[in-house]
């Protein structure tokens, strides 16, 4: 297994960490299996969705923003954090993509997305590979 | 790996897709392990529900159209699918199933659906067994 | 592969079964691997997050309950449990977890969540290793 380190630089963010995968995919030596991240963070989660424009990564934030407002949770009067792990536990923290020939399988639109609910903090990536 | 494909018929639509799925794995020779399907489209996703009653895919549409409304984002500007990427992100591509006795281990009720958010398109669901 | 059994008590609750699985995880003789979790239930679903403050998972099932209600449902004329498939087709029934020394390697504030949206009744857990 080997661990992934990303900064976030705001408070909520979506960062496309697909080229750090890619990397740890490349040298794994995997040629056909299943690459499985991992989040070990209750205000961060995983998901995949376009990179090219990224206005999606505004969308989704402001999306979720409208579906859990911040500031409205009983789990705000401790952490002021409520929103963030009522968004982590829906996206929730893994994610499975497969290998071919050496590389992840996604589709050209694809990109893998850390979602960032309580930050900036560093956050922790775990990469399993099954064969 | 095998590769399914669907042809979506609808721009929103759930189209249950265990049968074809269940006879991949019986073609597979897994008799216990896990189906992992994974599609690699980034205006579709991959959940499992009930699809004994057609009217639960229809309701699964009609309350995410209710959360992520058509026509609003800043991506509609550029492609006008800006909701069927926020469905997408959320809902996620990956889907993993138990197998036991060379069968999908799934409950009762429960069905494979692929969602398609902005077709009609041909869809491909990548299908990956491990033991 | 091993069956966990939950009894439910409420019509909508959220169980931490993190010891149950950690408990499983110990007999298995599994040191490094990934642990698969999946309910064969089209009205509960699996999840991540932190149980340490008990206001999150009240939080969590009344955010879910604010974005879809009871009783407006097609499918509740039938069975009138319309928003339970609803929760779990979002959700989603399958959830994996690393496991590293013997034990999940959870982040300190994850725990394993059962979401019961239509009980109480007695439901399983599928539990899975891979390595």
């Amino acid at each position: 297994m080997e661990i992934l380190k990303v900064k976030t630089r705001k408070r909520k963010e979506v960062v496309d960490i697909t080229a750090d995968v890619e990397r740890i995919v490349s040298k794994s030596n995997v040629k056909e299996g299943i690459c499985f991240l991992f989040v070990p963070h209750a205000t961060a989660a995983l998901t995949i969705n376009e990179s090219a424009d990224p206005n999606i990564k505004t969308d989704f934030l402001e999306s979720l923003e409208k579906l859990i407002p911040d500031g409205i949770w009983r789990h705000d009067r401790i952490d002021n954090n409520g929103a963030a792990h009522l968004k982590s536990a829906i996206i929730k923290p893994d994610l499975m993509i497969p290998i071919k020939d050496s590389r992840l399988l996604l589709g050209t639109w694809q990109a893998i997305m850390l979602c960032e609910f309580d930050g900036p903090r560093e956050r922790k990536i775990y990469v399993s590979f099954l064969k």
